[in-house]
């Protein structure tokens, strides 16, 4: 199958479920695959930010790939994260992971080292031209510390380097730049414009936009599936309700930053990974070290949020 | 040889020369390796950011590590940085380091994900438990953007987590402060308190610190030796007088910033690797993708800087 | 009249012509104010950051609001920034900016000195304790370097402290949660939930917003009160269209930033002011000092977006 | 007298004592110089920001400024700080502390305004070219959000603009570049440099500075004059011991944070208030609006600081 050009619809970025010894539960990581292809979405995202890709080891993040991809079989795209400081480094990902049968790759700024714009664009240049499958740009100023101007990102692909943004950026106004040009520009085509939020879906596709990669999208794929298919028809008002039971849902992301414990990394990933637990998706809600697990007490406040979105 | 408690000295962080294909150079490895033995540093730290570690794939992390342990067989100790976002990945690269032979390893906090104090003091604990070497911090927060508080290093350091800091936060008044408990508290012994600055190692020496870790040592090591003799004599006017030669030489690292067309990182790690190969250490002054290399007219610019110090 | 509990509309921050001598140049300001009123605006901030409040003298703040408020004598509601750095001085401002018959104050986060969140809600609690009119919060990190928290903007709703928000944070996800809790907790009441934004007014109205503070109202009126309509008309492909010919003039904002030679508020400011000479609404597109002027072509090319979007 | 150029020595930023209304507490400001005059610092540096000059009405500070003119009579140089935001307004400033008496004026970057540095450069030479006194420099970007880079000072310096620099920036390196290239540059000549750290004088004196700022000689002013006195001596030995009671001391800022109910702001100028008043210097230990009050027990840790420091 062709990777779509442009990507459309929702795509989870998919959690990585681990046992108690922080291995890749395989089985696990199968049934969250099931529950959200189920539920109609229409790609899936491994190796993102909610994927914790960050604490994987190169060898647990071959195992996710290889797992996903033989699981689904080419039944919808699976677009894999390089997460990785440079140039070097993202190339041995796209390696492993195109290896493992990615269809798409989704590719950071440089980090660690400071990086100049300039320097950003030869990135995407390199990857895009040694990569066997497209490149997708991964727009998170909150890990690498740098935005991809609208200009860089617009110039990429009309370069042909890059096949689409996932912008989780949290900058509505330059997401809209991008998506207005994007659309009339004659010299860009096919590109994939995705946010990256879960609280603005259907703000994004009011504007234009192609798909959503929201993590809450793990908790709960038929309200992302539902949300994405009534902006498409236009049915504004409903679409409203749904992306505001949405938001509301996502409020289970603070239940461990309010003890002051832990950061909102780790109470995120944590909330998510038990509202799974919960759900009877995945066995194990332990998130990967460094982070900090939840308590009972929030693990129950997350599991509130569930049944206040008809969820449990 | 077991490690010095404290390690005390000048450490030069050591680069890493590349071919033209950007592939180790191990032959000018080995000559820059005896270039800093022979002016008399004090230990050597491979895998730094000065090395370009963010830039280097593991394969390659790993013969560096190789090649300059089996080089320097034993004479001095050999410290290595293990640069990565997580735990479970950190703990991957020290695997790798103390299997290729090095004497301690040098830790960062964890960056991307957003991290949280108790996280990182997580995070040290766990690689420390793990690692069959000593753990020294590595305070960067230029790249990893998160700054280690004192009372989180001093308290690491007194449950025998931490060996040492290298400090590279250009915060002096926290350095002071750490030098000062380091030295007065009963529960702390042994531990190493090292500055990364180029431009500061004759007041942190004055302030009681152990030595200093240099990106600049690479291009003039005998005079950072010779700097650190000076001041362990007391003979603060000669001292300093070293130093601001030294602070001449160091404004180097600015040649590319200049033109707009790249980052500082591009300009320092491009002006030092020129001034090595302008000296005839290395073969070639590459530096790792993405980064923008140095112009002719720059490169001839860091050659004026090496002339004024009477380095050619 | 009373104050409208909750404020809605089109309420822009009115720019502040200044004579060539950088002195508030009055009669067109009151031609500015003339322009906005007869386009039908519903309400109007003086002294905002677009009013380059910053940049005025408080003789000159004083003049603003005296002239704005005798020249619309009651016929729609003027606000007042009293932008300062701590409580008492903004009390100084609310001051006088109510004895010049400001109707409502618009007061942001403290800055300059390092605050606490527990600092600005107090610095809130005592304006408003001492301020004879009610009290919008303007929550502009960009400036201040403070992120108004969405908890502490709702408590201080339900204390009655606020009686509104401006919100110019570019954080459209907390702006969203704001509006959701504003509208549907009882304890909250008539509190006016206004977006900053140039880009993002229909999307801020989908979800809820009462209205819009957007700078390029000064130059295209018409066009934002027509924007608000349709939105209150539910007719969303219109108000897109509308909304994205906006968005394309305010690309002015950038003519002087490719330059290099000023930032992006001189560019921005000086664009407004440009775009108002051109229009034939103010004698003067002069911007205060510090600020850089643009130069001929770049008022040329704010020409261009006029004649773009049909408003020249 | 004529300015000093270059000003040297210990030049306290001087609180500002309140009464419990708030108000300017003549007395006890003048019994402050008095303490401070008598321990024989070499100026003085009103309405900085330990004076809490950003908490400070118009009114407020132009009573601090007669008052401390007034009392000195010309004894020492006083300098007054003009914090705002613009040149406008920092305009007035300058008109109304010279009109009070100030001998010189310092001046920060602009800020909340987004500001280019070629915007900062003109506002630095508007100041000067309308100033009746020397302009000093006020490098404080935790306050203003700009660094004042080395070139652009040294610039402003060898035109005449300004007549010295009181780095608050925390860089120390910046700090001993400015330092060397303005004794070594012929176009420059005169030019002071302060440093504002409380922890670093020696190391700065020793690198070449002309003098320090440090708000914890509020407390001790004896103690800074000691130390400067000992660094001009050539003592560096006991100057690093006079200058660890001091760091030891100025542990007195921490206070108040680790208990989450305030800033860093409020509780180090709580702390320096409460020691002037546990010393019998000030009446009252009060701080300005929105600051939080340090609770008992904090106080008496402030207490301990001065007892370990043989100031009770």
């Amino acid at each position: 199958m062709p990777f779509p050009a442009p990507l459309t619809g929702v795509v989870p970025p998919v959690c990585t479920p681990l046992t108690p010894e922080r291995e890749v539960d395989v089985p696990s990581l199968v049934r969250l695959v099931d529950h959200l292809v189920g539920a109609g979405v229409h790609g899936l995202f491994v190796l993102g930010s909610s994927s914790e890709a960050a604490h994987l080891t190169d060898r647990q993040r071959r195992l996710v790939v290889e797992t996903v991809v033989a699981h689904v079989g080419g039944a919808l795209p699976v677009l894999a994260g390089t997460i990785d400081m440079t140039t070097p480094r993202v190339l041995d990902h796209v390696a492993a992971v195109t290896a493992a049968g990615a269809d798409a790759v989704v590719v950071t700024a440089p980090f660690y080292a400071r990086t100049h714009p300039a320097e950003t664009a030869r990135h995407y240049r390199l990857v895009s031209e040694r990569s066997p499958v497209p490149v997708l740009a991964y727009d998170i100023p909150a890990s690498v510390h740098t935005k991809l101007g609208q200009e860089l990102v617009l110039g990429l692909a009309a370069e042909g380097v890059l096949a689409g943004l996932k912008d989780s950026s949290g900058d509505q106004g330059a997401f809209r730049a991008v998506v207005a040009e994007a659309r009339t520009r004659a010299d860009i085509t096919g590109f994939s414009v995705l946010t990256g939020s879960e609280l603005l879906v259907d703000a994004a596709l009011a504007m234009g936009a192609d798909g959503a990669v929201p993590g809450l999208a793990n908790v709960d794929p038929a309200g992302y599936v539902r949300l994405y298919g009534l902006c498409r028809a236009g049915d504004w008002a409903r679409a409203r309700a749904e992306q505001e039971r949405l938001c509301a849902l996502f409020g289970m992301v603070g239940v461990g930053v309010a003890g002051g414990r832990m950061g909102a990394g780790s109470s995120a990933l944590g909330a998510f990974k038990a509202a799974l637990h919960l759900r009877g998706v995945i066995d194990c809600p332990v998130t990967a070290e460094p982070q900090v697990p939840l308590a009972a007490d929030e693990v129950e406040r997350v599991g509130k949020y569930l049944a206040a979105a008809g969820l449990l």
